[in-house]
């Protein structure tokens, strides 16, 4: 490595604008759970200060000042004494999968590799190593204990808090959600730099990023870059669904630099390695690769299994088809073979893989409607149920589970999405791209989705994949990512607020008090995208004045209604103090 | 005029790309209604063309490619005739506002002052010259045919239509709804350039687009250019809420050249009028600006009537206090006086003039919430009960009324906002700012608002007021103008389509369809905004083969999943070929 690529390397720790990194530590465990303080300034200058606000962090180091990080070294092993601690898992004398020693033992790709990969990863010794395993023992794990604390974003010490009023979210409860199967705990045993995070609709609404490149584009670095870029605004997952060249590399570098979990979609990688051709896809290639990526330590693998050959006549008769891409390979590979899909036909194999490296499953919705013509069809349905049953035997072997959901849905079709997913998936977590709620915006499909997913998280959807204004015309570059980060970190919040979930009204309510006492930089500070909201502000008032000043360009200083508020407050004081 | 000046104020008609503008004529009335037609390409060219989609217009002439518009000559008159057919209203020999005359008189204007001024404003001979009043005698205007086959968007025409299935709305079921009070057609006899629209329930959710200049910014043709711009992309109305110099003669411009519903807050005016010291406000001079405003041809004006004294205290009491301009002049002249609301008690004189002209009344929300906290609290309910107070005298004058609602809301809370409306108001129609359903993101204001305004409009609201992403923080550009405009258009749409309105999915299915087949074209076309998802298709897919590829640069050509659809397909009907 030269010295200039090693510079390029090298990432200074830096929070987002008018925020710090604090840590909370546990009381079962020795952990540290991250997190972001906002501190405020009082307004009346004889007053002391304000309590900060302490909000959920996904940013991990990168958000952190005092940290400096080597891309090239990867992230600190948060979690490796917590696994090994637990005494049940070993170290392989060398990768599992044939198509991963090729690509270790390549020389060719030398300058493209991560060079401190996972070479002996690890496995459970009996088969099985998941969270669910642990919570129906009835053993809380450090990752069951962060995350309870995550959850409650330290509302305990915040001076609303009354106990008894606000109930915390505690390691117990988190071990039983997760017993149920009403959560998951994505955390592959071979990502020990994860931080743990919990997916399930008695927690926080979480958000998922897209990034990957497709066959044309970007590169590592880039990559990377981006998932970085979606972690600092709020991504609580990264999906890498890279389609191209070296894919196996690129995963190792996201990997190792990401404190999320990450998820992929193993059958676009199986196709690539039969250059695209379905017909030449076989179950041992996708077993392979289902191993690759496990001993690499990706969390959760989105799996078509629930398309049925028989499912494929009802799509076909559809507006607009298939358009998920695992689902359209599936059905073409049913249809040219006249054969059961091979992921539902091997899925127990499936769950025995996952189970000893604990990745979760995301089942994937391969039939979600693409238009509001299909939506909530007998296509839809039929796949849902097998989801279901899909469902049970994971259980039955331990396995984390979700249930993708749709895609594009009518408002008023929305809640019998929901409705049918709790009940035909036994209350597994949902996990919803969207859903558009109008076909006709392209350009504009991070607003139509997250107004469908924020009523569908209200609902009780666990988690919403983002959805970027390129969405339907190509590839969103860094500042859609960002864009359809907040807009769904929007769709999250509104629907957590809706929910009543403890926590969320605590950062509204510092907001409305910052803008009623023109606390402009709290407003900043405390807006979930400070650069933007502060950019729009000193566009028309740009001066330092202005960020004192009891008014806005908005409606100017004669018509700013907090100030008469203000005014008609001192004069019913005085009111008072005549009487 | 100087010979620049005059070429500046030429405009030639432009439909937005990919559509033109059509007229169907009426069959009661000699009345042409404009619509824009989309027409579409058939994928396959041994088939004849698709049938081509109509949508709803908002851009009145500016929209037709035929018509070149003067803006220093105004609009032609098209409801001109029906109104003198009518025969109950009389032309004024001057105008009766004495600040209306003063202005006329004032020479030094004179180079800002629209030519053709109406100098002799229509009035009604007996009181009462408005809508409702008509539609409880039992007559259907032409307004009421007009808006009746401008709402049906052609969808008789369609070969989806089946009649008995899909019911259409008739001239006699508008008739019907304004006389009973449940939708307005807002349409001064001093505007005539008015192309009539109908804002109610049982009709398309319709969208209202804020302009105006603050004390220091915009002139005249800025603010007539961002009102032709804003009803290109959609703006059902305008309301022109300017607060600096001159708003008397750019209010006058912008009505001669608008062929949308104007809307007004004159307490803005009547404060200018005395520099905007509260405390010098008085009913006469607002009585005045009230009559001005009717004069030019306002169709509907905002009045914070029914914030009471009594509810002042309420207020005082909250998070973010008044967050209504309005109503926090109104609030503090009430404790500037310890007296009554004087819009409120002067209320029944308000009616009667308005009903002279035909002003429709949007009764203020003055005490909206303006944050989270806040929502659906005493204030904003007391408020809400008196609003329905005045909406029962307004109607004893045949005044037509709408009510203006909230503001932040959380989405828990939007249904109850829409129950006490109903109840409280008697079926008015409902006139929502939003909701916001966070507080959280300024700089994206225009999302938080479209989630609850979608919620909100499916439960009933009949019209929404846009909201940029420079709410909160500073005056829109033209930039925000428009994704105000694009991004509500998806929420009212959104809500026409899950409450079923009759053409809402017509141009939905359009597009599903067009994007199955590959139709990059149509698919552009058919969008809310053509420009832009042409733009971000051409970013990395520039060259004009591309247009006509099956597959973008999201997925590559590999991973199509409509494309394998179509494989599939063409698989599936061989094994039928060979059977």
């Amino acid at each position: 490595m030269t010295n200039e690529q090693h510079t390029k390397n090298i990432i200074k720790g830096k929070p987002i604008i008018g925020s710090r990194k604090i840590y909370v530590t546990g009381k079962r465990y020795p952990i540290r759970i991250g997190m972001r303080e906002i501190p405020l300034k009082s307004s009346n200058e004889k007053c002391s200060s304000l309590p900060p606000v302490t909000v959920y962090d996904t940013s991990g180091p990168f958000g952190d000042s005092d940290m400096t990080i080597d891309l090239s070294q990867g992230l600190e092993s948060l979690r490796e004494t917590w696994i090994e601690g637990r005494g049940d898992t070993y170290r392989l004398p060398f990768l599992s999968s044939k198509y991963g020693r090729i690509r270790l033992n390549d020389s060719s790709l030398d300058h493209l590799r991560f060079e401190h990969s996972i070479k002996n990863p690890r496995k459970a010794q009996h088969g099985v190593a998941t969270q669910m395993y642990y919570a129906r023992q009835g053993i809380i794990t450090p990752e069951m204990e962060y995350v309870s604390i995550r959850e409650n974003q330290r509302i305990q010490e915040h001076p609303h808090f009354k106990n008894g009023l606000i109930k915390l979210i505690t390691p117990e409860f988190v071990r039983e959600e997760i017993a149920a199967g009403r959560a998951i705990i994505p955390a592959n045993i071979n990502h020990p730099e994860c931080e743990p995070m919990i997916i399930g609709r008695n927690f926080l609404v979480k958000i998922n990023a897209n990034i990957g490149n497709s066959a044309v584009t970007s590169g590592i670095a880039e990559e990377v870059e981006k998932s970085v870029w979606a972690i600092k605004w709020g991504a609580d997952t990264v999906m890498d669904l890279s389609t191209g060249e070296n894919i196996h590399e690129t995963r190792e570098w996201i990997i190792r630099n990401s404190p999320v979990p990450i998820g992929t979609v193993p059958l676009y990688q199986a196709l690539e390695k039969v250059n695209g051709k379905v017909e030449d896809l076989t179950w041992e290639i996708y077993r392979d690769t289902l191993i690759e990526q496990a001993e690499q330590g990706v969390d959760y693998f989105t799996i078509h299994a629930g398309l049925l050959a028989a499912h494929v006549p009802l799509a076909l008769k559809r507006m607009t088809g298939i358009v998920s891409r695992g689902g359209s390979i599936m059905a073409k590979w049913c249809s040219i073979f006249n054969k059961e899909n091979f992921l539902y036909t091997n899925f127990d194999e499936i769950c025995d893989i996952l189970a000893a490296y604990d990745v979760g499953i995301s089942l994937g919705d391969g039939l979600r409607p693409g238009s509001q013509f299909d939506a909530n069809d007998e296509a839809q349905f039929a796949e849902l149920k097998t989801l279901g049953e899909l469902t049970q035997m994971a259980w039955k072997k331990h396995v984390q589970v979700m249930i993708e959901g749709p895609g594009h849905v009518p408002i008023h079709k929305i809640q019998e999405n929901m409705d049918m997913e709790l009940k035909h998936c036994f209350d597994a977590p949902f996990y919803t791209l969207g859903p558009l709620v109008t076909d006709i915006a392209p350009g504009y499909d991070h607003i139509t989705s997250a107004i469908g997913g924020s009523i569908i998280a209200m609902q009780g959807a666990s988690m919403l994949c983002y959805v970027t204004p390129k969405e339907h015309l190509g590839l969103p570059d860094k500042n859609d990512v960002k864009t359809g980060v907040i807009t769904f970190k929007i769709a999250a919040h509104a629907a957590d607020i809706a929910k009543g979930h403890p926590s969320a009204m605590i950062r509204d309510n510092a907001m409305s008090k910052a803008r009623f006492e023109f606390r402009w930089r709290d407003q900043f500070h405390l807006s979930l995208d400070p650069d933007t909201a502060m950019a729009f502000h000193d566009k028309t008032l740009p001066d330092e004045g202005s960020k004192r000043s009891h008014y806005c360009s908005m409606c100017g200083e004669k018509f700013c209604s907090m100030r008469a508020t203000q005014d008609i407050q001192q004069m019913a004081k005085e009111k008072e103090l005549v009487k």
